[in-house]
């Protein structure tokens, strides 16, 4: 089984960080392919850079045919979702879906913390579009941008720390989800520190992506996620066009 | 006063018959420039092509600079909305919003009639966006593709009709929104035959950002609509990086 | 055309207010008339005083007989708009539905600053018919009454300003609703000071039915907004028994 | 104890068929007191109506000073309950959220069967109001006017069994709920017609006002139901003005 | 008539406590029927109290046979009310959807006070199945275990009075509901203490009952509470079979 | 790993069916253990059998004690999910929730085919609860007995077929959901039969929680799921008293 674990925005040392935590995690068989978009934002922080990660995100998963079983987004925007089930018919899912869906499983309650304030409203959305504006007590910006998490000594942690404590108690959260992929490595600490799930979504992602390609479920191709009609795309985005 | 109607998709018919029914009711004062995407999909039938619409439209607004006060955005999957709005500080509404918001305001439900099935699920979310999921009784698909609906003596109106009917009678709706920016000069002949206002958005948008312009009224700069931060965009989309 | 602005409370002095800010900002050709309620509550404040405002709004407006193109009702509480939809087929907007419906299209929240707590779960309840829910963080009071905000002198103002503060701090509001058609005059300013859009909704609630109005959509017939059936009003209340 | 019944449109027929059923289920030592608008409407029957039917059902119940203990407002679109709220400080409910409140507690969810299809989106409405959007399956129109209901030998009854039969297996409610107080006679035999709760709200308002009162409960006098505060009111509606 | 008051868990001096308050206010001619849960936990605290008291619930309530006109669930959790309302025909109901209703007929607000935080997302859960998710605006717990609550002396009335402050200011509750039936002996004294309406369920759901008894309303036998099909219960639960 | 597969019905032949189709797809290294409840109904049709389902299920969990490492709850009634949750702290998904999270990833929207009518609403209330009540389109009855779901030559597959049929025209569903462990054995022939996500929730709530143990992630210990409190269960219900 073949599992596209991608990275929307544009710098690998994100893919890598992701790659390094899910690839421990996959089952016997599982080959986790790591890709990067290959042009773009070098980050994802609010509408603006999200309308131009798509393209290269389908673009990337275009070309790797029909050889692949599932593919996570590796960003908590959860960029490019729903083009990219039209495209596909293999299970899709990006990591905030699968965070949250973790989260309502392990606790009656979460919040969110996130990188910039700019996004918690992208994220609000987000809860709403899952079911999940009820058990989402609150989004919350750490407010590190996002390729600053990578810096191990900077104020991320503790900003994220700080957060998580307002979660627990101001919002009298349950649980706690990571709200960037920048976090992935920060979950397992955190959750020992706090006794409480702290729960990032790229690992999650991938296990539900391998469960549901491992029962051999599909997207739908009924309503919004069938295919793309054939037609014409013009000018310089021709090459992005359907496939007749 | 300077508004933009903006096409997302690149078929330049489409723009000018929206600027042919937008052109006639603005307000003395009021220049309306319509833009067509100079590249991209030739039509929006769902997710992927509306992915592909996003960077062609942002594109084109950017290259007007601050000379304009105002956007309205012509096609009714909302494309683009918010990462425009985002980029600009001039109101930005997409056809969609525009629409919802006149009926709430004319009756106290309504059903939308849009072309295909896979745009259903595309505008109940929109509708849920709007805070418009309960006066919205029903997304209704005539099934006939966008570009078709310029063609005067294909079914494309009888099936419309269809929809109205069953709208009117199966939904109880006490308004109709037409859902798709080429069934704009549809609404007065469909309003009279119905006795039922008949709602297309590309005009009611004009109004609405006219409105608020005159008002001085802008984009907040604040949470979601925050501009973008200034950052790399690698290879070929580095022309798209948000300006510093 | 022309534009009926009424306020349904009997002070002129706050009629004056909002035509002196209206009257300004309507398009040439439109003419705006402003109109009091000839009997009833001096200010709305809470059910009570609302109740015993609609029949002398509906009397008023029915003495325009069919020579008005579109109504504002010019109190937040959208104080008889259902049914002076129903007697009416003309466009008709509380200011209270076009400021939400503004500020929900200039930004992905907002919070309400209005007059006394007692009026806060009219709002509330407002917000909730108008699908705002979500989008209005919170309705603050800033417990001035309504009369008293015309005294310039007063403490308004610095009432008004401690509970913007708290809007966009506390409840990370992204615009300010100001929720009371006695600040009408207030608006500017404080969109500048605060460097967000604070919107006041009798400008906004004019240009809103001008631009219905001027595209020749009306309310609908059916339903709710179905005309008066005509039958007996007893005793004092029989000169306001529906026509035939 | 004390209980006023009071009809706010100003036909006394209607009043002593709600008396003649109500009457027979009060506690012992529960006088019921039965009261008809003085003047206004003789049926309500849309938004229009209800306006016109406040102020004469709030000088109704003012008139009776502090002599009584519950109210309880005899028409289905729970007319001038909130500011009846404010005026008093004992408890009062409308014969639609009583009769909605028993259906979930006796059924998962219910219909209502009306009479004309204006007064469908007051209901729904009023269903959302009560948090009873999901338990309310559907507002049914019978198209039988109010004052035609008391007709024994019209078609009323007929077409009231055709919507609870549509109720019954389209919606599939487990119960049913009659949405006029002029249906108060029918719902003992359509009960066991139909081996199904069919609820009317005239008694089951009584009853609860009854509870209420015999606790010693009385409404809230915080936020929405403070007591008017005192006022000019202007003209011929100056008798309407609050006590000092 | 005669109507059941069982307390669900298995401590006879609460159910004395409930049965002292409740014997006061029902109507004469109505007998009062006091039951304890013969077995199972001494409190409920939680799902998993919860569940081991509904089979004692059902067991209690089943051996009462034809000769009940309606029970009272005397715990805020509404432990075991759908089994109870499948297995009998008559009015079953939990005291927290009985003070929900009333709640939400006195005031358009309110927050429960209860026991200990592992009840506040049971309790969250109930006020959405009830529809007061908008009306309830907070679950706040006073941490005081329930068997303490007898204790004259303890803290429990001053930490209660601590969270009714806050309710009030913090959450702008127009009413408090007491979410335990151990409370409820603190009502009366707490709504003159803060002269706004306090809420306890015990009398509420006993009037509520003894109302719909009266008016010969029954649970509907269709859908969700139809009656239990006949079937094998295996092992030591063999007595719990439904009847054939 | 280990993971209990439990079956809260007391029917063996149920529990060998669901463990043939799990046994299949969990990954190299995970134990499944197939657990029967060992008393109490054979199957659970409605509220009643539910309650008395919840006791034997928890018994079996308790008694493997620390030694698993998740927990699947076979029905999709989700039965007894969140006392088992409270008890254990392993993670723990009913069959339903399960589906549901499947069926919002890889569509739009889905409806539910169950066996009998009494379940239905035991169904709609997890859809709300799980936050799918707009995703999920209806949940629909074959009216088949959940046993009767074993004979391969009865009416229940017809039936299934003709309810997916209507969900899929009727309701525009995008996807199916089986609502019964019974028709694990269906879902594969039924994807192809009608090219559309046939879901069933055994395998899904499998996969999901051998996924969340390989990743360490544990059920809250805050809020609703905290441990039992020590206390005195009384009577034969003694055993069932937590552990110290």
């Amino acid at each position: 089984m073949r599992i596209v674990l991608i990275n929307p925005n544009s710098t690998e040392s994100m893919t890598a960080t992701m790659m390094d935590a899910a690839s421990r995690i996959v089952a016997p068989g599982t080959e986790l392919l790591g890709l990067t978009a290959a042009y773009g934002p070098e980050s994802i922080e609010g509408h603006y850079d999200g309308a131009f990660s798509v393209p290269p995100l389908l673009d990337a998963l275009r070309s790797q045919g029909d050889d692949i079983d599932g593919v996570v987004i590796g960003c908590f925007d959860d960029t490019g979702v729903d083009p990219a089930r039209s495209m596909l018919d293999v299970p899709v899912i990006g990591i905030c879906q699968a965070a949250m869906q973790a989260a309502t499983t392990l606790a009656g309650s979460f919040s969110v913390i996130t990188t910039l304030g700019r996004s918690v409203p992208v994220l609000e959305h987000l809860a709403l579009k899952y079911g999940c504006e009820r058990a989402c007590r609150r989004i919350r910006a750490c407010e590190v941008p996002v390729l600053e998490l990578e810096q191990t000594d900077g104020p991320g942690r503790a900003r994220i720390r700080a957060e998580i404590e307002a979660a627990l108690h101001g919002d009298r959260a349950e649980a706690i989800v990571l709200g960037c992929a920048g976090m992935v490595g920060f979950a397992a600490e955190l959750t020992e520190e706090y006794a409480v799930p702290v729960i990032e979504g790229v690992t999650v992602a991938v296990k539900t992506v391998e469960g549901l390609a491992r029962l051999g479920l599909k997207t739908s191709r009924r309503g919004g996620y069938a295919p793309p009609r054939s037609k014409r795309y013009r000018g310089n985005f021709q090459r992005y066009a359907p496939d007749d």
